[in-house]
């Protein structure tokens, strides 16, 4: 059983505000359940048709088909919803390669990008204050568990860049050079941009080393890369590179 | 003024069958419409506040913010909707590379893949015939445009691969080798597959040379990459090629 009172906290956790009064936020669907449960995220509450993920049955809530239609963000819910805990920020751990995001406010470009660092092994991803919150159901969703294993963390981006003025900062512009046949150590941060105007300029100046992914279609009309394909193209390009040249 | 049979047109447009049924489909925005009335499409009708994308006066309908909120299909319309007519279908030239799609469902996924394509300078795009449709209303807005560059034909993909077996058909597969250091022309046939099962075993079949996008995050459990992605970085290899092994 559902109370209401846990319908009223569940539905709340759609909204950052909610989600950081109660520290809490929503997974859904038995895969993501799973590799929560399976990390060091705390479970809060678990809602599903039987307890097949054998929690402790005080955080058990049998739920029924339409009573777990009623709660769920999808519109086809599956395997059921748990509720977990919010953690506490981690710390940098400066080694290699860390991404920063700069902006990015689709959740599906944040989850896609999360799962990007999950494939191409980059442990933490700095995100600037106005990047979309990534306890949004949407992010979690669209990260397919990878949350749980990349460490992502909100701060000042200028701040953060000023004070580590030590690394290399890589950033894709139009003025940038061709990322193909430009050095590319695996040490550095490289900072993606907003969806609509790219890398703001405040964080532009801050950018050491210009990058570009060189257009090959004729057409000069079209429209720049998604944030995410193009996240994909600089972190393939930057791995190939610790793979070939070394 | 939008009449009520205009309303019910454009509503149905929502769905392939009546899309076909008409041969018509949906543009929004003001740079997507833009595009396409600059490009071999041809215009049905157009409703927007003024007629300021000058098309003739019989074409043209005056709208007002209200009545563009109830036929839109976007959360924010803005600038208008318009109607254009579904072209014919365009033989395919082969020159070069083509992409293949193998069943991919989700509108985003395609559309993103089209942007990639116009990109990338992949002037056709097959598509088997359980991939979603390119005039399905999510596809033309996360197509950003391309899709008046981009040539789409829908066929009976193991059917044309067999036809066409003087061409390497390229695939990305778990026992694929490794891309970064594989030899790649720049012609052929590159399939992607679909985003839950990957390349139907049917097309495997028929994959002459399976590559393989390396992981480097050491977590067994992370989720293959997603589509749009995954050809973002096999587009971005095979082009990387062209330009410094020539």
């Amino acid at each position: 059983m559902v109370s209401k009172n846990q319908i009223k906290l569940i539905k709340s956790l759609s909204q950052k505000k909610f989600r950081n009064k109660h520290n809490l936020f929503v997974v859904e669907g038995t895969k993501g359940i799973e590799e929560f449960l399976n990390s060091d995220f705390e479970l809060y509450s678990l809602f599903s048709y039987e307890n097949s993920f054998e929690v402790s049955s005080e955080k058990w809530f049998e739920i029924d088909e339409n009573s777990l239609k009623k709660i769920s963000f999808l519109a086809n819910p599956h395997g059921g919803l748990a509720i977990f805990k919010i953690p506490e920020t981690t710390e940098i751990v400066f080694t290699g390669l860390l991404l920063a995001l700069d902006g990015v406010r689709d959740p599906g470009n944040l989850g896609t990008i999360i799962r990007l660092c999950d494939w191409y092994g980059i442990d933490h991803l700095l995100c600037s204050q106005d990047t979309v919150d990534c306890y949004n159901p949407k992010v979690v969703q669209a990260s397919m568990g990878s949350l749980t294993r990349v460490k992502l963390r909100y701060v000042d981006l200028p701040q953060f860049l000023k004070e580590h003025n030590d690394l290399p900062v890589f950033g894709t512009l139009l003025e940038g050079e061709n990322i193909y046949s430009k050095e590319l150590p695996d040490n550095g941060i490289i900072v993606m941009g907003n969806e609509a105007n790219g890398i703001s300029e405040e964080i532009k100046a801050l950018v050491t080393r210009k990058l570009n992914i060189p257009q090959f279609g004729k057409n000069q009309e079209t429209e720049s890369l998604n944030v995410a394909t193009a996240t994909a193209i600089v972190l393939s390009e930057f791995r190939r590179r610790s793979l070939t040249e070394k």
